[in-house]
């Protein structure tokens, strides 16, 4: 059993875990705070980088004494020595009785083991509280657990009948501008955002983040996935900002740019971003790619712009070939939420696969 | 200025006058409210059909006196003989003293002259209470006074990524039974259900209002646009419904089945439809019938049911080619809305025509 007050304290651990944002990753987002025996907040903390102090050690950190404390932590805490030392040593050094965990670690160092260790330190753990809203705050970090990939926000735009550009090519401006500043929010949110050869090329887009506050140090990585050599006049070429070329080749590319070579696959991408720390990458087209990505069961969540529009047989479709040959195979998504972005209609969800 | 029983009875007036259904076309929607002069309401009525009393005979037949009363009306009162006598020699002689209406009837024969009548015979009349209500209430008279033809609701279906159906053709269901229910709705508030030739041999569609109640004399006349002979075993020839084959030429049809030659553009064929008595007609495709209307700026409402679903490039167009090269030949949506049926997304609105 919950008290309200470890319950308010929950729901604002959450929103402490929150703040670390994306430099975070890979690790989890964590938020704690500490309750004395009469259920007031002491403290709160929470975990602000990958290499920063652990949310339990920042709340505990904030108070002379935590002795008889109770606290409410968003995730088990850890009890093994990485770039910090464990959490449970802490709490239980502290002098913490009583600890309310959101939900178990599934990293296979802890599953279960953080919380062992502290009951058998005479510390009373309950466990479950807000678990649901704790593992949707850390989807990022159970996806890559459970992957070893970065998540992939798949992004499309274009109009009702499918059309992401005109027979011509021409497409500025389907989407209207409340759509725009959505998408910049997501690139924000996103440590890596992704594009093939062909839209690098047609578009020559900067893919920055520009209609919503950024700082410099927070601005995404630019990578193009190509087979082929690229022109170097490419605006990601030439702004300062970070661009990595993912290829299968050892193709040239400009000074400063970083050369990934020997990504024979969509899957191998994903791995190597998260193995650099890209953990949210979004993906804005083009519909080779993005058909590429649906057929291999890459899409961790879809977001489509709609422009209430018609551009006609004629124009570029959305999206490629996804290999659905018949109805039988129609891809369909789930968890669907639409909303008005201005004048456009935007459908997120998730995709359905085979082994669902 | 209106008093709030005169308010009251338009709104009272705008619902009897709905009652009447499209079984009024080519006539305008009227209902009429008689107020006594404390502002109580006496009686009231609606134009039931074509050819039926119109709704000021309606209210006036209901009471013994309608002498020193007010009438509230949402169309101006006619003053020719058409299959009845004059609205305007009746209220005159009832001794209505006061008569407040919605909107002027456009229809040239009156315009303005209803109005004048009345007032010289010593009965106030003001106009322009809830006109905009009355308008939208008449669209399809008001269209077919205008353009001399049927109002064109286009109807079309299919994924996110703008697909009808998957590569081989098939295409149940890709929306849900809220959208299939919906569709029927919009079947039994038109005069007819209009196809290709196409869809009527692939889909081999009965077009019958099904999913909600229907009397067998609203069902909709179907509508097959022709330019060759279609096999005699469709089920819309064989049903014992109303069905009309529309074609260019003198074309062999079933036995039972009525055939329209001579229709040689869409634009024909909806003045056709008109002069048929069938105002309102609902087109369910395909892709290419669907991009003919667009490109003759014919259609006067547009509804796409949207499945939360991908089909891919290999997929058929939702729409076939609608002449736009370029962006800026792309065609607008305006009046959106966007409301979920079930799990599927309806986006509903009229176009923006080049002389808007």
């Amino acid at each position: 059993m919950f008290s309200a007050a470890e319950q308010n304290a929950m729901a604002v651990a959450m929103a402490e875990a929150g703040k670390g944002g994306k430099r975070v990753f890979p690790n989890p987002l964590v938020g704690a705070v500490i309750l004395n025996s009469q259920g007031i907040v002491l403290s709160s903390g929470f975990h602000g980088f990958c290499g920063a102090p652990h949310a339990e050690r920042e709340a505990l950190g904030r108070i002379d004494s935590a002795d008889g404390c109770t606290m409410v932590v968003t995730l088990e805490p850890c009890c093994h020595h990485g770039r910090t030392p464990p959490c449970t040593e802490a709490i239980i050094q502290a002098g913490i009785v009583r600890v309310v965990v959101a939900m178990k670690d599934p990293d296979p160092r802890m599953s279960g083991k953080g919380v062992r260790i502290l009951r058998e330190n005479g510390i009373e753990v309950e466990t479950g509280l807000m678990e649901s809203e704790a593992e949707e705050l850390n989807s990022l970090y159970l996806h890559h657990l459970r992957t070893g990939r970065s998540f992939l926000h798949l992004k499309m735009a274009g109009t009702l009948d499918g059309r992401s550009a005109a027979a011509d090519g021409s497409s500025r401006w389907i989407t209207g501008p409340e759509s725009r500043r959505r998408v910049h929010l997501y690139r924000k949110n996103a440590h890596a955002v992704l594009v093939g050869a062909g839209t690098a090329e047609k578009d020559d887009p900067s893919l920055t983040v520009r209609s919503v506050d950024c700082p410099n140090d927070q601005q995404p990585v630019r990578i193009i996935l190509t087979d082929r050599e690229l022109s170097q006049s490419l605006k990601v070429f030439r702004d300062g900002g970070r661009t990595v070329v993912a290829s299968p080749f050892h193709i040239k590319v400009p000074d400063f740019v970083e050369l990934w070579p020997d990504i024979h696959s969509l899957d191998e991408l994903l791995i190597k971003t998260a193995a650099e720390g890209l953990g949210m990458v979004f993906c804005e087209g083009g519909g080779t790619l993005a058909a590429s990505l649906v057929k291999a069961e890459l899409v961790d969540r879809l977001s489509i712009f709609t422009a209430p529009a018609l551009l006609g047989g004629s124009g570029l479709p959305l999206i490629g070939n996804t290999g659905s040959a018949s109805i039988d195979d129609m891809i369909r998504l789930k968890n669907v939420t639409v909303e008005r972005t201005g004048s456009d209609i935007l459908t997120e969800g998730t995709i359905v696969h085979r082994a669902d």
